[in-house]
């Protein structure tokens, strides 16, 4: 397997930097006291053009007047600079490079071009790059750290990939208040050469990190993109935040690394089918993201609740049933065995409330470990440990009293030993998280921290930490994806399109979209063309009443509700009536003589393509209930059996494929296959732009498509 | 208007509290020192039966020895000995009472009773009391802390209404970490006699406070609680969180302050009727309401964002477009005179992004004031201005670059002048939240904070807190309730639910579910009776072809898919058929011939009785996808036409109410006059426990009830 670029990037043996300075007011002095400052051991050589000395270390004036090629390259210099920088730095033999400078493709065509020839020159040089336009890597197992604040040294298990550079850098102190300790971050900038895949590749590899979140704000590569995390997220956790996906996200995100952002709805898809976590907000994404990095693994979804305060324990259990966990009533015996501990109207129901409890060991560690023992619960989330928080909160009340002994003594001498508590998830193989409002300013929460136990500042989102692991738990559950080999090309399907757009046609008609889906195992309505009352008997009479009257001509795109459609037809009387009404609002149209299909039943199958991702399937609810519900789901093709199957899952109205209401079970297989098949036929045939198929209807068991639309286009990449 | 209980209990001018001592141990000590030490300038009594001297005030053996009869007597006492010290109190005149003592209603049927002897004494002597089972108030006006913690004497702007005492105590440090400052705060405890509803008037008419919160396990008395918010949120904002709406939730709930709970989507519904926005933790609880009480409120959806980085700035738009908000593009002219203060490849156009930019005061005040002084918008957030903060974060690196100059210092030297940007909501109306990652530890953030600008520690929330005063925009905007009057009850409908109770019927037949509802107006099928093949014939000529052909028997709840149901008969040969099958299945049951109503969108509305909320009225999507779209929302009853026309706008599929697909609009008048009809029809006849009217069909623009279910019961209260 070839090297992932990030390897050499993230742990090199010598670093050059250009831009610092020994003035402390310019970022890439920062940056390279982060270098000075926070353990690199290797050779670190400052590039200035006229300082004999940078920051105490010898400076060279030129890549040329240095003793060795560096390892890494390290650029904060004005944008016309980056060029001629990393052409002398290729030129000495420096194969990695990271480009913090701004100014390319997120400025404009100018800057576009300048990332071009950028490329251009790394293509040449077999150099990989980082950038432009990005705020640096963390990689705590050196130590090395190249952004601009201090970093955290204690290694940590979480890695980080983003599209912006305060997600790794500004966010420090914030990660440091939570005790969150990142494994790597990487700032990903433009992307020009080594891009977010790459690090997700690179990541998925790397023992140190557990788990892995990525700040997104549109994703170039999706094929490659879902691949990469289909390998990784059985295993190993990923996270994903997307916020370009609204009108102003896209904006936003566009003038800021230049990333081309897709729909909302689009990602959603996307981050299933790669098996990603997606999460709603930075804090999330840290917090669910440290969680999973530090917590085994969920096994099921049995939640236990201990606290000392009501409130926040009803909070939990609500946060736990939403996401799909369950808080149920321990057995009688270990009800029994708590009981023991806690005063005599408190709840040893689970939650367990111990009300206003003084003994805090009995909160944190006894109780809790009864349950993790009784083999009755998956998981654990503990509210109200807190040890010097509370004290500070009524010491100033009470400091006569305490006869003048300082807070800080009182603090030491109540402090409590957590070290039994923090080893059980450990123990027990089971996972836990801690509710608590008091922060970094209590001890207790600082134990936890310290500890690698994720502490959160409300009962709610220490259940939906807890929520997020349950997610990773149906992810491990997945069937295994097998990438489905392609059918052959049918030739006829290649034909029909070829005749439809050499006579100039931007669509098939229904007749034609139906006979090239029949071609790839798409059922649909029994039908017949005809262009004369005789035919239309005829036909009629070969289906079988009722049928379905529609007038046919690939510019009809819509039929409802302009008299080109009439259905229910029970006899040759009324077949004629319709035959000509229709063929008369049409214009002189071929009429469509169709099998009537009716259920309450009505669903969707299409697709889109979307830069990025190529072709994409849609499934949904159908008939008048498209627009309205927009009860529908996403993926890119071409679909594995097992993503088709997830796609029917999606839907809110999943119940409807069940047997329900006195209907039989839809044939999920055939459903899954109409699926599989207009993704396949997207990626067979290009001159294909969109594929409608609406309604799908569901009379008994079988999927029948209805109507069907095929956009073509001329031209298609 | 009657004095509220509330408004003695807040403001006394002399406290006796019992269950203090010398012992800093005992909670109730505890709550005795925030009396002293938190600035309470009226009279204290400790109670205590040995001690002379408590906390250093002279101390009373009981109530007997007391000098007065306090304003308010404060219980920290065993359970067994609240009754006796009620009645104590009431014996020298004491009106109010805080009970925090528990062990009441919520430890079972023996509490109960007691819970019921202590609200037959108050009764009886006019007390009004707080609790049991509750943890004190807040009145940061007086000032007057009855909470065990040390409380911000600076005072506040948010009220707070708690069934969590937690939620007022134990977040008190929580609180002052993110600036929130409560004006009163009140904790309900089981609310025996006086409620959260009682709370919930005095802090609507309270001056101080701007905003109310509400943390909410149960409501007892749901009309009460509708019609005092009514009056309430058109003008101050209030916010809640319920969470005792899930199978976990209600247990731990109920165990807690022994609430009842009721579904969560009824409480949605519930809040909607009421103009309340509600949260979904108590973070969002504390924060949004600290937004509102705090803004000026919004006055439309523009919203501008300023930030220094792009990430944050795509997350800001993203929250802000998910919540209904627009981030549109300044115009030209704003943008120039933007663009003078910023780098030359930063975005002028909205968001700001000013890139790695060190001039805050561009930040923080010049471009903020520019985009309020435009017109261009009504609400800001911004992003990234740090003090402090960076400083820490960087000191450690260049602290020897620094000149040994200490941080302190520095941060002194450097410290930023925030005047001039706290004013900005004031001056020009128009409402900022900050977004920042730096806490407290930042001095900006805390110069924020001290002026009553919300700062949040993540965009998206910044964002969210901007959302949540788009709702009350909305909540503003809406038209008065006037509460309507019930009609005249029909002694017509009266009999048909006699004679069927007379009947031993558990329920209606749809025959007669259909004729009650009609005379209240609701608009039913055409429908006949037919007990032979003739009045068959006779009735489906009389209604006319197609028809429908049930079969018509009280206990037959639901025909689909059983053989009672044949639809769309077309002649008097396929009627005789159908009425022989119906009768045949339906063994002899009445047969109902009906007219075919046919159109694709079904509806459906409803009543179910909820305790503490009385009938509430259902309304949804109807027929197949009732079930698997559960797309439907609740109101309690009686209904004004506003509130039923909201109800109609509350469902996901609403566009299916207006022109659709070839469709005609909905008469959304006629649908909302069924809605008022099946309230009334609840409680002018309490006989009827349940009402399902379902379909409801569109077949034009007119909604017909097609099937009705009014299932009956024997004894309702």
């Amino acid at each position: 397997m070839k090297e992932n670029p990030l390897h050499l990037l993230l742990n090199p043996q010598s670093i050059a930097v250009a831009g610092a300075s020994n003035n402390p007011q310019k970022m890439g002095t920062l940056q390279a006291l982060s270098v000075i400052k926070d353990g690199f051991t290797g050779r670190f050589y400052p590039i200035h053009p006229t300082e004999k000395t940078v920051l105490g270390h010898k400076a060279y004036p030129s890549a040329q007047a240095l003793p060795e090629a560096p390892d890494l390259l390290l650029l904060i210099v004005p944008t016309s600079l980056v060029i001629p920088m990393v052409e002398d730095f290729t030129g000495i033999g420096t194969k990695r490079a990271i480009i913090i400078s701004a100014g390319f493709r997120e400025v404009g065509p100018e800057g576009a071009a300048m990332e071009e020839r950028l490329k251009e020159i790394a293509r040449l040089h077999k150099m990989r790059f980082l950038g432009p336009n990005c705020m640096g890597i963390v990689n705590t197992a050196l130590p090395l750290n190249l952004t601009i604040g201090k970093m955290d040294k204690r290694p940590g298990s979480l890695g980080m990939i983003s599209q912006s550079g305060t997600y790794v850098t500004q966010t420090l102190p914030y990660l440091h208040e939570r005790g969150i300790r990142f494994s790597k971050a990487i700032s990903c900038g433009n992307e020009a050469n080594i891009d977010m895949v790459d690090a997700l590749e690179y990541l998925g590899e790397d023992e140190q990190t557990k788990a892995i979140i990525m700040y997104i704000e549109g994703i170039k590569d999706g094929r490659r993109f879902i691949e990469t995390a289909q390998k990784i997220t059985p295993h190993k956790p990923v996270l994903a935040q997307y916020v370009g996906g609204s009108a102003s996200g896209a904006r936003a995100g566009l003038s800021h690394t230049g990333s081309l952002a897709g729909p909302d709805f689009l990602y959603e898809g996307i981050f299933r089918q790669a098996g990603v976590i997606r999460c709603h907000s930075i804090e999330d994404l840290y917090a669910h993201g440290w969680t999973h990095a530090t917590q085994p693994p969920l096994r099921g979804n049995r939640l236990a609740v201990v606290t000392n305060s009501g409130g926040p324990g009803t909070a939990i259990s609500h946060n736990a049933d939403l996401g799909g966990m369950t808080v149920s009533r321990f057995s009688d015996a270990l009800q029994a065995k708590i009981r023991e501990l806690i005063p005599p109207h408190a709840s040893a129901a689970n939650p367990v409330d111990l009300t206003y409890h003084r003994d805090m060991n009995v909160l944190s560690t006894q109780i809790p470990e009864m349950i993790l023992q009784s083999g009755e619960v998956d998981g654990l989330v503990v509210h109200g440990s807190v040890g010097s928080g509370f004290l500070k909160m009524v010491y100033d009340h009470m400091k006569e009293m305490a006869g003048g002994i300082p807070e800080e003594d009182v603090v030491r001498q109540l402090a409590q030993d957590l070290t039994e508590a923090i080893a059980l998830p450990g123990k027990y193989g089971i996972p836990m998280t801690i509710s608590s409002f008091f922060g970094r300013l209590d001890d207790n929460t600082v134990k936890y921290m310290d500890g690698d136990i994720p502490v959160f500042d409300s009962p709610e989102k220490a259940a939906r930490g807890m929520v997020s692991l349950f997610s990773h738990l149906k992810i491990r559950k997945r069937k295994p994806i097998v990438k489905p080999a392609l059918p052959e090309v049918s030739p006829e399907a290649s034909r029909i399109v070829k005749t439809a757009l050499d006579a100039g046609q931007n669509a098939l008609d229904e007749r034609q979209a139906k006979q090239l889906l029949a071609l790839y195992g798409v059922p649909t309505t029994r039908e017949e063309i005809a262009r004369s009352e005789d035919e239309a008997l005829k036909a009629a009479n070969a289906i079988g009443y009722p049928v379905a009257v529609k007038a046919c001509f690939w510019e009809i795109m819509h039929k409802t509700g302009k008299g080109l459609i009439e259905l229910n037809i029970r006899n040759s009387e009324a077949l004629l009536a319709a035959f000509r009404s229709v063929r008369a609002t049409g214009n002189g149209a071929d009429v469509l003589i169709q099998e009537m299909v009716s259920g309450s039943r009505e669903l969707v199958a299409g697709m889109t393509r979307f830069p990025g991702f190529g072709p994409c399937v849609l499934f949904g609810l159908g008939g008048v209930f498209t627009e309205a519900l927009k009860d529908t789901t996403f993926r890119a093709a071409p679909l594995s059996g097992v993503e088709a199957d997830e796609m029917l899952n999606d839907i809110r109205a999943k119940e409807l494929l069940g047997p329900f209401r006195g209907m039989p079970a839809a044939d999920v297989s055939a459903l899954a296959s109409i699926l599989q098949a207009v993704g396949n036929i997207a990626l067979l045939h290009p001159e294909i732009a969109e594929i409608d198929l609406n309604p799908i209807i569901l009379a008994g068991p079988s999927p029948v498509v209805v109507d069907a639309l095929i956009v073509l286009a001329r031209v298609i990449q």
